[in-house]
């Protein structure tokens, strides 16, 4: 006998909206470290956040219907911080320091509300932007990836039936096991999950995490979503993005200020946080450019994480200056991040085994792989590149060239610039497929 | 087309136990109020807790196995408080008043283990006892009293076929709804569910707390229940009870220590908590003997908690002591919690209404009503009045006279003993239900 409950069914059935964000901390850690650095040293500085879809093929405006995309757009922001939340933000120990974020801050936080959007279309793109105060459009780039990206998952769900999604689901979930079978195989390995704004889905996300905090253990060890971290007691990891060299750039006011920007953000972070939160993302405008100008102490921060350059020529270059520089890499960490799967992973690890700690954080491979497993290949199941970029600051444009040609952004003219500011030493043209 | 998720379908099918106390703090909130004082104040205390079972009709071992009875007391044995729960107990306010609990208390409750228990079948009841220190033994109370309770439901469920109950739950949720809103008709109502120890079930509990939070409103002020309160962002509730001063009375050496106990408890919870947690519980050892004897700075508390004469007589008596201690009722608060239902509840409003203060614990005729709900009647779903009382301390019988000759708990001897000692004035016979 089938047994149906009623009032589930119906109330199931009559949702308005499925909600994709369901709470203001499904966003990454480093966002609120970073939001607190904002609200305490630049709480007037205007941002605007900006929408860019680097996998032209894709017509996302097509794909996904602009109505559901403002109900859930206008769902997040209807969100506020639960007392629950506020609660364990405060209480929790973060990088194994407590009260990581002020009480000021915190009741700051309370009342926090995700600011308005700008949305229209255009040749089949999305034209969407956040204009306001950066402490506050810093908060959409997590949440407006997101919704994109399990909007593009849900025009897919819709057309499959339903024993087609039962076998998609499966085989996905085989595959996974497949990847923590291997990386069990990896003594002393540390990952993490890095992969909120390009996952499937919310559901699928915490699927992938569960799995590995049971599949691999001490060696999964932490998650960058503040909300899977707590509900399930995993450590929330993540430091600081390109937004801070990006903002602080687009501020100089002349050739000295602009040269000293990437080494300003990180004086700035080093006011607030300490130990393991002390990660230099080199790349902003080049890691070789970053490197030949650096301060002698940012060889004193605990690591690096390079995040566009190929993983073991980034990281060859990262420790052949620290030794330079008179430091023992095996000290220092190594946080790898950019487009990983197990194959590089694994390639990573067994290059650098013993010569520096190494961190890896699994960001789309490990919360968007679906290839091959729906029973055609279906376009809208592969992850695109998706990305939400501050674009001006103060009403200036801001650009980041990064060590990836293809994965630089902002005003070519502006970009010209910089390159000519910077250099181009050592960028290598990569494919992006992430 | 029924679909089955496979491996949601097995895992469900495979549990080897189904758990009732999934949480150390599915529990009242007056426990850890009270464990924290036993803690500071008398760490070196044993205390023996024993099962009474006042519904002698109902042969508790004949309807519950005991193999099932151990592996539910063996599993919540096997529980610690999360990070989560810990972090939520430190950042919490409770009663207006933040950190509540001292941080070396959460410290030691965070290795906190239930102790082991005694268990044995005698004439048809189970023979159920923990022995040991005051400060472990004290946490059965609640998950012993759950574990039975909802043990006593799920062997009726076993019997009962699909549809049975799907309607037997549709009766319940109806007959609920029915409560809530006559309880809506009562402004300015406060109300609070204390229905944790007796209820039918974990999930039937948060079912009916839910409703309330929906039904009433801000007339619903909390539950008593602690993982309800975290999980449903609700006030966690509740003060103290009787094991207090019954364990300070064991302890006396000589009439005169006797004689001071009930107020001696009273001064040590003053000592760790103030305000709104000032609520005397009189009926120990009868409530006209409280009042006699109570010093004058008993008047200065916040409220009483009549908890076993009738609501109107015992509100009138301590309404009529506070106006002769010189004091105001308006300004002070009544707490009824005995075995209250909506008549009562609406009588007893009525009739202090603009008097004094007033806010009730409705505990199981709210968490375990399914009276005319199944389709024929079915004794395992009455509730039985099932109580786990403090018997003995440092080897010494503890005892409760009550103001309901039929509530009082302990040794007969000893009981005599008491009455003589405290006289019988004002106690009076009523039926115990719950």
């Amino acid at each position: 006998m089938t047994k149906t409950d009623i009032a589930t069914r119906v109330y199931n059935h009559s949702w308005k909206l499925d909600p994709i964000i369901r709470s203001l901390i499904d966003t990454d850690f480093y966002k609120l470290l970073m939001l607190q650095m904002i609200w305490k040293l630049y709480p007037d500085v205007d941002a605007t956040f900006t929408l860019i879809n680097r996998t032209k093929t894709v017509r996302l405006a097509e794909e996904i219907d602009e109505s559901e995309l403002r109900d859930q757009l206008d769902h997040a922001r209807t969100l506020r911080l639960t007392k629950k939340e506020a609660i364990w933000l405060a209480g929790n120990t973060f990088y194994g320091r407590s009260q990581i974020f002020e009480p000021e801050f915190l009741t700051w936080l309370a009342n926090f509300q995700l600011p308005e959007y700008e949305l229209s279309k255009k040749d089949g793109q999305f034209n969407l932007q956040f204009h306001g105060s950066w402490m506050e459009t810093t908060m959409w780039e997590i949440p407006a990836l997101a919704i994109i990206n399990e909007l593009r998952s849900r025009t897919v769900s819709r057309s499959l039936g339903l024993f087609t999604l039962d076998v998609l689901y499966a085989r996905a979930k085989a595959k996974m096991w497949e990847k923590v079978e291997r990386l069990r195989e990896l003594p002393g390995l540390r990952i993490s999950d890095f992969g909120t704004r390009r996952r499937h889905s919310f559901l699928w996300q915490r699927w992938c995490v569960e799995a590995l905090k049971e599949g691999i253990g001490p060696a999964f060890t932490g998650t960058s979503n503040v909300l899977l971290a707590m509900d399930s007691d995993l450590e929330a990891v993540g430091t600081n993005a390109h937004e801070l060299p990006m903002v602080a750039a687009a501020l100089a006011r002349n050739d000295q200020e602009l040269a000293a920007a990437p080494y300003k953000v990180l004086r700035d972070w080093n006011r607030l946080y300490g130990g393991n939160l002390l990660i230099v993302l080199p790349d902003a405008f080049g890691t070789a450019a970053f490197l030949r100008d650096a301060p002698a102490w940012v060889a004193d921060w605990t690591g690096f994480r390079p995040d566009s350059a190929p993983p073991i020529e980034g990281g060859e270059k990262i420790i052949a200056w620290w030794k330079k520089m008179g430091r023992d890499p095996r000290q220092k960490l190594l946080i790898f991040s950019d487009g990983l799967d197990v194959d590089a992973i694994i390639d990573t690890y067994r290059h650098f085994e013993g010569r520096v700690r190494m961190s890896f954080g699994w960001g789309t491979n490990l919360t968007n792989d679906f290839a091959g497993c729906a029973p055609r290949e279906i376009d809208g199941l592969k992850p695109i590149s998706l990305v939400c970029k501050v674009s001006e600051a103060n009403g200036r444009p801001a650009v980041k060239l990064s060590d990836n040609p293809r994965k630089a952004t902002g005003d070519s003219t502006e970009v010209e610039r910089y390159l000519k500011f910077f250099g181009q030493e050592d960028r290598i043209e990569q494919k992006v497929l992430v």
